[in-house]
């Protein structure tokens, strides 16, 4: 698949494109507002993964360039970016698109991190409400610390959550999150389930913060 | 320690009064508002455990008089009960006992379950609130699966979150969940962070619901 990564340049999608692209033969494009930025990143990551001898599949764009040449994007941006992005990008997207949104809104106070949704229920809610009708929404990717997924040496062995209102979209991404060594796709249902998968990002970083000997902690269902 | 647990004619009360008589030494008393009732479970679960070959240690009291002999009492009653359960044993509570709470709101719909908080932003800090004042309230033992949990040949190898204000409280009930075979305590933060906690439960419910072969999941941090 070609898959393109809006936000690319950031923390969540330097993780996604280093482990696709060194993990599967999908081809990766990253894609950031700036398009001088986001070929630099690529080629960061391309340095990272010739290091490791693995082929460059990894090439920068402006992100409407970057959904332009993708069968599944990825919104690795902040949820207060996401309405923007998707807007940004909605001319390029075919009907046989997929939109994945892995970000999560919260809010930090003295006791950790809490769940802080937009009024939309949920962010996988907000990108649905966002996108151009017969464009479908999953949400997945929520719950992975970004510096262990960037860590190609860091082992997963974690699920990641699944929800959308689209069999086919769900099977795409399910697939996707599979070709992750380490990672395996679970579906948590529709996008009206969505609030109760992303507000598991809050918890890990929570279990991080309150038990020593654990960071970046993902979760696994059993 | 003694533990009394309220409700513990309830389903997931069954569970731990048969894992804290199987796994540990600890005392076990049965609370329900209908003393023969809890009597009647009280020696249902001794039934079980006499075939098991293990000693009886479960007893069978109203929620008061249970409440009375414990150093743990463990509110395993619906959410729209605790704090009339709490009331009803208050006075029985000495300045060293803790409290316990495994309960979650929630509600259904098509899509799955959701989390549904009373207004005080969780159901421990509900119990937090309907404390007397010195009594430590623990939120624990909320994301696991009722029926496995009472299954004695089901293993666990589980995470269970604790949620609390007060260390000693926290550390007390740490040994508790540490004394059931395969339930590995971790420590979530303050009472504040019960939310992310207790929208575990709806989410493990909706993973069941949602993939084949999944029945009964727990969820294990890594």
């Amino acid at each position: 698949m070609r898959i393109a990564i809006c936000g690319g340049t950031g923390d969540i999608g330097e993780g996604l494109a280093l482990r696709w692209a060194f993990h599967s033969d999908h081809e990766v494009f990253i894609g950031s507002r700036d398009p001088e930025r986001a070929r630099g990143k690529a080629e960061e990551y391309e340095t990272e993964l010739e290091s490791r001898g693995a082929e460059t599949k990894v090439r920068g764009f402006e992100n409407a360039m970057a959904a332009d040449r993708a069968d599944v994007v990825v919104l690795a941006v902040p949820a207060y970016h996401l309405s923007d992005t998707v807007e940004a990008i909605a001319d390029r997207l075919d009907d046989g698109t997929v939109l994945v949104s892995p970000a999560v809104g919260m809010k930090r106070d003295e006791s950790g991190m809490h769940y802080n949704p937009p009024s939309a229920g949920s962010v996988t809610q907000l990108a649905a409400n966002a996108a151009p009708e017969n464009v479908p929404v999953v949400g997945a990717f929520h719950n992975l610390a970004a510096d262990r997924l960037a860590n190609l040496d860091a082992e997963l062995d974690l699920d990641t959550l699944l929800v959308g209102d689209d069999d086919d979209a769900l099977e795409r991404v399910s697939i996707l999150a599979d070709s992750i060594d380490g990672l395996r796709p679970l579906n948590a249902g529709p996008v009206a389930n969505a609030a109760e998968v992303e507000s598991v990002t809050p918890l890990v970083i929570n279990v991080d913060m309150h038990n020593d000997d654990m960071h970046d902690v993902g979760i696994r269902f059993r």
